[in-house]
């Protein structure tokens, strides 16, 4: 290994001597993050923000696809607007920021940063919703919102961070249970197949449901320390909000009803997912579907006559064929680029130089497994997406290992606690539905339920925790 | 015309009659905008954010090409970093919203909501730039922000606004000076070229310029009022704030440099800029470029036996030419339909009927000139994007000679304040470059300096205000 290759790898700790030193090290040297002088307000800096203008993009064509519109509604709430619905504003009052002057003059009322847009949504449905004729209203917002919370993480716990958050409207709940189904199912799809993260797909508990939601699904992944991460969850709302808001229609019959309420959301937390389930002790590995550079052209020998300008016509086919590709011909060492390009995760390396141009060939490094293989350049259009392909599919069987390998079945608490000490990942048992039994979980064993999957299994009769008939199979975890 | 037709026409104001009234009705009309509880703070409807998402792709795509990255900086400052900078802080603490309180906890110190985020910047360039190798940095942020101004029209002046905030550093002055030009020509190249909107491009007087620039650009166009709409500014700072926040870098020659700083910006008051240039009595006339739907179908007696069928083979077409099309076939009359996307201002109605069938026809109906046209089946595909394409330069076209028409040359400040009263539009006249000759103009002719015009002309040897040797030839107008 060379010399400057070491001093970077050095750069970071390894990830069995302390994982959350692993992730801020990888947060930092990969250049996706840097610190504001407010606490907990983190830089998307520009490797970090074109990983989430890709997310963007793909997630917005998948929803643009199912009839959503993009809309753009005001930062700002009226605490009075805030507090129409009791379950939400107890919820997230506590975390707000608040704006209490306008320039020097103090304002009347003063007004929240959003935290969620749900009662802003709910006061404009009630300008444009009057008839079966406005409905569905299918709307979603990219934007940054606030909670001011106590401890911070990059990307997995911001006071001000970007998401998108979908709000719907419909004529019955039917059609909206539908909606809160269908966006769930397109995270999942979305993080199994560009992420290259499996999910448990459930239903949250009522403690773990969002304020002021009749229902709450999820899809939770397992990062690589064996921790849970809530990475999409979708809310059916009935028609409370729009009760709390006063929204009515008139239906077909001609009479008045309520509408039914969903909302949904992803957020950049999904960076952090990505950099936990998939990175190594050289840094990150990102998922090719996602990766702002998916191939980095490095010519070999540089110096030497008709290498750049083989590197060069590399590039260009590699563009020509789609691949977000780009080249280093700087005058840092191979060893150098070699340790950059993986701490930056970058899927694959291309290389070469003069003994390949004589074989009319060139190397294809690849950063999940380190392999290298030598491919003619006549067939550069169809190896280098293949072996995209390829790195996406290993990163997910890995991935997809890691969870299946833990999850640990538990027939008491006891069993619950020491499986979770031992080997950490979903707990899963059964359980009476009660929160009680969810707290004494909680302060026992320090797991919190992660979701009662669809996919249900039958492990006994009887809750664990206090012995009563049970109603479900439960997945329980230590969560990020 | 049909009575639905009629009906929807007289929703809106006529231009002539109250023009700030029909600008407020299109906004309302035509479904663009809503208005919030906050006074001056919007949401923007579907349409409207579907216009500001292709202004966006087209302009990102510019920067994009030129070497810039997108990146994102916390929405709070805290006040002790806005204040590093003196001119800066003076031009923007009185509009600052100011954050107070985190949750419960009164903040040891307050943040205001980014009124603009050069100071952010700073702060972060401090951390990022060593060396000469760490530049240019070419980064810019799509976010919206805050300034807490007395007055609110929609789209032109709003306290919370989108936007997008170019900030870029430079080795030297020369480079940071010609990315300022580089950046104002992409906005007049996209104002012209996609917007259809004729600009002129000019220097901002010091009185005129951003809060803590050296220089400021501008592109300012004419709205149908003969008021000015400056539509784009571009700032270059030398090196004052990296003096004033401590940025240096080591240069080639070994030694410590500050870094040259520029920032350019445009905003959603681009769309108020496209209804007020295009838009007529009948609602919106959206450039084609920018219009989210291009093309609307309409099938002619689409109860009758293969209408709908020929119709949506129409549609399909037109989508596969890469035509932003659409397709009405709910059950609301031709009349109200034709009132409909006019109000919306779809640059093309494309209609199709049992009659039109037999002779493998379609008729397009152009929104900008009222104009039917009869076009073969057959030349599909060429004629939609020749009508969209001549729609544009009729656009542009109509606008420049607007613009050209209301260009006066003046004398004296009487014959200055005479021409403004008569025929609005731009008074250009000789200047001698002060302060007091520009604050008289403003108070007796009611007219601000708009730019010093790049394409200067010799109209004299004197200032017309006092009578001293003029220095440059300078633009007047009043301006939204
Ligand atoms: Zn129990
Ligand atoms: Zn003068």
């Amino acid at each position: 290994m060379a010399k400057d290759n070491k001093k970077k790898v050095e750069q970071i700790t390894d990830m069995e001597v302390d994982f959350a030193q692993w992730y801020t090290d990888v947060c930092r040297k990969a250049e996706l993050i840097d610190y504001s002088s407010i606490k907990g307000m983190f830089i998307y800096r520009p490797y970090g923000y074109a990983i989430w203008e890709n997310i963007q993009a793909e997630l917005d064509r998948r929803f643009k696809e199912t009839g959503h519109e993009n809309v753009y509604l005001p930062m700002l709430i009226p605490e009075s607007l805030l507090q129409k619905e009791k379950d939400h504003v107890e919820g997230f009052a506590p975390e707000c920021a608040w704006v209490t002057y306008g320039g020097s003059d103090p304002l009347e009322e003063r007004y929240c940063i959003r935290p969620t847009s749900e009662t802003l949504f709910c006061e404009h449905y009630k300008n444009v919703i009057h008839s079966h004729r406005d409905l569905p209203k299918l709307y979603n917002q990219w934007c940054s919102v606030l909670r001011w919370e106590k401890t911070s993480r990059p990307f997995l716990r911001h006071r001000e961070f970007l998401w998108q958050e979908g709000h719907t409207m419909h004529a019955d709940a039917e059609e909206a249970r539908a909606e809160t189904q269908q966006m769930l199912n397109i995270y999942a799809d979305f993080l199994e197949n560009v992420l290259a993260m499996p999910v448990v797909k459930g239903q949250k508990t009522d403690k773990e449901k969002f304020n002021g939601a009749e229902e709450t699904y999820t899809v939770e992944c397992m990062m690589h320390d064996h921790k849970a991460l809530q990475s999409g969850t979708s809310h059916y709302f009935g028609d409370g909000f729009a009760r709390a808001f006063d929204i009515t229609f008139t239906g077909k019959d001609n009479t008045l009803h309520y509408p039914h309420q969903t909302s949904w959301g992803v957020s950049t937390r999904m960076i952090g997912g990505i950099i936990m389930t998939h990175g190594d002790n050289n840094g990150l590995v990102l998922p090719p579907r996602i990766a702002p550079i998916q191939a980095m052209v490095i010519p070999v020998a540089q110096h030497k006559e008709g290498v750049l300008e083989a590197a060069s016509a590399l590039l260009d086919r590699l563009k020509a064929a789609g691949i977000r590709a780009r080249m280093d011909s700087s005058d840092q060492s191979m060893g150098w680029k070699a340790a950059e390009y993986e701490m930056k995760g970058v899927p694959l390396r291309v290389e070469i130089g003069p003994k390949d141009m004589e074989k009319n060939q060139c190397v294809l490094v690849r950063r999940d497994s380190g392999e290298k293989v030598f491919i003619s350049l006549d067939e550069l259009e169809t190896a280098v997406p293949a072996t995209l392909d390829a790195i996406h599919d290993g990163l997910y069987q890995r991935a997809k290992k890691n969870l299946e390998e833990h999850i640990f079945e538990a027939h008491s608490l006891e069993e619950a606690k020491a499986l979770q000490a031992q080997h950490g990942g979903f707990i899963k048992t059964m359980w009476c539905g009660e929160l009680a039994c969810e707290l004494k979980m909680k302060e026992e064993a320090g797991m919190t339920s992660r979701c009662i999957p669809f996919a249900q299994e039958h492990l006994g009769d009887t809750c664990p925790i206090c012995g009563r008939a049970a109603k479900k199979m439960i997945y329980w975890g230590v969560a990020y």
